[in-house]
């Protein structure tokens, strides 16, 4: 179906013409309880349209923004001094426009990145998020989710095995929020002077430095970036060939680190990376912080949730010794985004990443309920009750819905690794500890000399395509491919369909540039002639 | 109604019993289109249902976080390794305990806080956002948010002001996130190697200082100690008998900062301030900043949605100055949180907030898609779709759902003042330049030397009491009563009702410490028999 079939009968070329508005109500109309069931039920009834009728094998149709926004301006009202009524049809279009034209999370093409469709409990609860409307960083104010949130630190922490009595979770609106965040706790807790001071005005035993794998997430240089440390101070642990910070060589790393006049004061491992989906060596990369006195921070966004697979769990040992990690349920956990877990082994010590005074000093007025107030450990002053719409999640369907998706995941990986292993025009870069895969198309009659961008261009020509998204990433220099499982219904013939698509395009642009090159000796020998 | 009777027949004093899970389902039963069918049509009626039976007056019935707890594990399953099956009864419960537990933000005994009962339309949004699930920091994940949000800032620049051609609007995670955002960006520019050296490596003219009013929010001041610049180099602009920041006395203050080694590289004013709701004076303070070659950043978090309305835009005058301000749509626009809209006068400053190079350089493979990406704009990598509630409604109803709402709500605080004048038991500490208004109630036979704490345990007591919310704030070290007018449904008899309530609380307050004190002079006189 065309986005103008969808979307209605507008001529692209024609200039931006208005709706013409016929009914305007009052304030009172727009803010009633019929206007919340009127407009709830055309937007439900979109949904299922729309979630009925994803194609079973789709990617994403990229449309020129000037012609989206010619479209989006068409189904604007141009009431201005008046209230246009609610108009269903306008809606629908909306909403038509705008699932057509993002990414098919939900379809079998779909193999692109760490986001997906989510669970259904989880993202229809969102609704109730947004009409409850409350900040939930104090109790008083969200009461049954600061209760859920002391409740899922429970559950998970059955998986962890931080000291119950100690650690504590705190939840964030977001990855690189949750390491800004732990970041802090950790800046704040080795030089206690410096939120006040600032870092112009402490004397540390040499340049504030974080040392992080030469595969850490973007977010975390952004983090050391924002709080004053530096990106200059990075000391980059090398890895080895699975992608792994080399342990063995990082007490060396440090040493010199010292030698050059840096203070490590925290050393970030990733559980598990987002180009290959590897697991650090958490458990040896604790120990030699611990002995640096160092604090030891995991940037568990995508990997931590592999927690609850009793098949995968063991790739996160040495997490309890961490210092603090996060984990994002908008990844792993199928909620919608953003919903962020931070944990930390020492509750103490989550009170000290925004202010100088880490001891949790009671307030005034301080009571049962106060409390539980997370105002102080969280960066937001709204902040979105984002616990509500795992814990229902976890309350009503179990931790089995988690769990038994995660292993199909990990399994679709391995399976298509295996597959991988007997075809001669693929080259494997790793082997997959997640579900994340990343490899290279390279057939016999591909020159690399001429075609320095093969996978990025294969990549991007399959992606305008439309059947299939996946996504590229560099390692060690070198352009490859890469596939996330996140849609539980793939199944193996999608993946060779991928496969043949993949050689079709490669195929495809390798013809085109020899039929360039073919084009260019007839052309200098018309010339020579 | 109470607590019990909502949500089933739970004794608070029996032991934690989770409930028995009869049924199980697959992984692809919870994902179906079904469930999200039939979830949908439980939590849309319960919703309703709630929506429809509102308390005309009610404010917040605060639960003992251990009866809550209890509650709650209550409703959970205990199936492990089984995904337990939709239970529609049980979702219900949860629901009804949510909402139940909730502040009644949609009754009119709500005056108290800056987020409300949203515009239907933009809450029931958030359902679309939830089931497509992309983050919008990428053109080719959302590509209709991307295109609202250029959409969104031409609409609203009508009312700002900035050039055309060179201003930009970035939508980020909270107002917090955005001033954040905002002071990096100032920061960067005015040192431009602070982002790779660090600000231990900078030699600026003097410690890198910002100056801030003393009403400030409290985000800014984190701010500051978050990009290692430390509390201790804030500069505090003194405020006149209105709350706002006193223009004249500003060049003196950096006179003074200069000479004891500061160097001012960011200004912030409120438009409004959280407390009062006081403008402070754009003009003037541009003009200083302009003077002195500082950052000019304006906090309107609250008050830039005055910018809609004919009548109060006047006073944001001098916002098109402004090198940046936020404004958040989950307050005065009525979206549920958290969206915020960063401007900035100069869009090239905007891609300095999280790099060395300010400059925009595009991509290896720019293209017209790329063009529309923020990812090096805005702190998150997963960003919730924000901008879509806000531009549907605006695309639905158009201008007007806001201007006639925000109109209302401060005639709602102009209203109540006119009353409060006439009170001679109430005692007004300034008039509302918004629709948040500050009061003390002083009845005659209050002794403050025995009531230190009167009109906090007054606003306690009504809390608890349950009928109104309201909340307080400290000015000039005392202690306030405080209104926010964010229920266009409030007539002034609500407001009349509140008045007795304070009165009947206070003098109950009054009375129970005139009790005591006769039954200690009792006591004592008895001890001396």
């Amino acid at each position: 179906m065309s986005l103008n079939e969808i979307a209605g009968p507008v001529n692209y070329n024609s200039s931006y013409v208005p709706l013409q508005t016929t009914e305007s109500i009052s304030c009172e109309e727009a803010f009633s309880t019929k206007a919340f069931r009127n407009i709830s039920e055309v937007v439900v009834s979109s949904l299922e349209q729309y979630l009925q009728n994803i194609e079973p094998v789709s990617g994403l149709a990229l449309t020129d923004p000037a012609i989206l926004t010619q479209k989006a301006r068409s189904l604007m009202t141009n009431a201005s001094e008046e209230i246009a009524a609610f108009d269903e049809n306008r809606l629908r279009k909306i909403i038509d426009l705008y699932t057509k034209t993002g990414i098919q999370v939900h379809s079998k093409g779909y193999m692109g990145r760490q986001f997906s469709g989510v669970l259904p409990l989880s993202g229809v609860f969102d609704l109730v998020n947004a009409t409850v409307n409350q900040p939930s960083s104090f109790y008083e104010a969200a009461q049954l989710p600061n209760v859920a949130e002391r409740i899922m630190q429970e559950e998970l922490n059955k998986y962890i095995g931080y000291p119950e009595d100690t650690f504590t979770m705190v939840t964030t609106s977001g990855g690189s929020l949750a390491n800004l965040t732990a970041l802090l706790a950790a800046r704040n807790y080795k030089y206690p002077n410096v939120w006040n001071s600032g870092l112009h005005g402490i004397q540390p035993e040499g340049r504030p430095a974080v040392a992080i794998s030469e595969n850490a997430h973007y977010s975390i240089k952004r983090a050391i970036g924002i709080m004053g440390v530096g990106e200059d101070q990075i000391v980059k642990l090398p890895v080895n060939d699975k992608n792994q910070i080399d342990s063995r060589r990082v007490p060396l790393m440090l040493k010199k680190a010292k030698e050059q006049g840096l203070h490590v004061f925290c050393m970030v491992a990733s559980a598990c990376t987002t180009d290959t989906g590897s697991f650090d060596p958490l458990e040896e990369l604790s120990t030699i912080a611990r002995e640096n006195n160092i604090w030891f921070h995991v940037d568990g966004a995508h990997g931590a949730s592999l927690l609850l697979s009793d098949s995968h769990r063991y790739k996160l040992k040495g997490l309890e010794n961490a210092d603090s990690f996060i984990w994002d349920a908008h990844k792993m956990l199928f909620t919608p985004g953003t919903c962020t877990l931070l944990f930390y082994k020492d509750k103490q010590r989550s009170y000290g990443a925004f202010r100088q005074d880490a001891s949790y000093v009671f307030e005034k007025e301080a009571d049962i309920y106060t409390a539980l107030d997370s105002g102080e450990q969280n960066f937001e002053c709204t902040k979105r009750p984002l616990i509500m719409n795992l814990w229902v999640s976890w309350a009503m369907h179990g931790k089995a819905v988690f769990s038994q998706k995660i292993d199909r995941l990990c399994y679709l990986a391995a399976e298509a690794y295996n597959i991988l292993c007997n075809e001669n025009d693929f080259e494997l870069v790793h082997q997959p500890q997640a579900n994340i895969l990343c490899f290279r198309y390279v057939p016999d009659n591909l020159d690399p000399e001429v075609h320095p961008h093969f996978q990025l261009n294969t990549r991007n020509k399959i992606k305008e395509e439309g059947r299939f998204f996946i996504s590229k990433v560099e390692l060690n220099g070198q352009e490859v491919l890469r596939v996330v499982f996140m849609n539980h219904e793939i199944e193996m013939k999608h993946f060779r369909m991928l496969l043949q698509e993949i050689r079709r395009t490669g195929q495809d642009i390798i013809a085109a540039q020899n039929g360039r090159s073919a084009q260019h000796k007839l052309h200098t020998a018309i010339n020579i002639l």
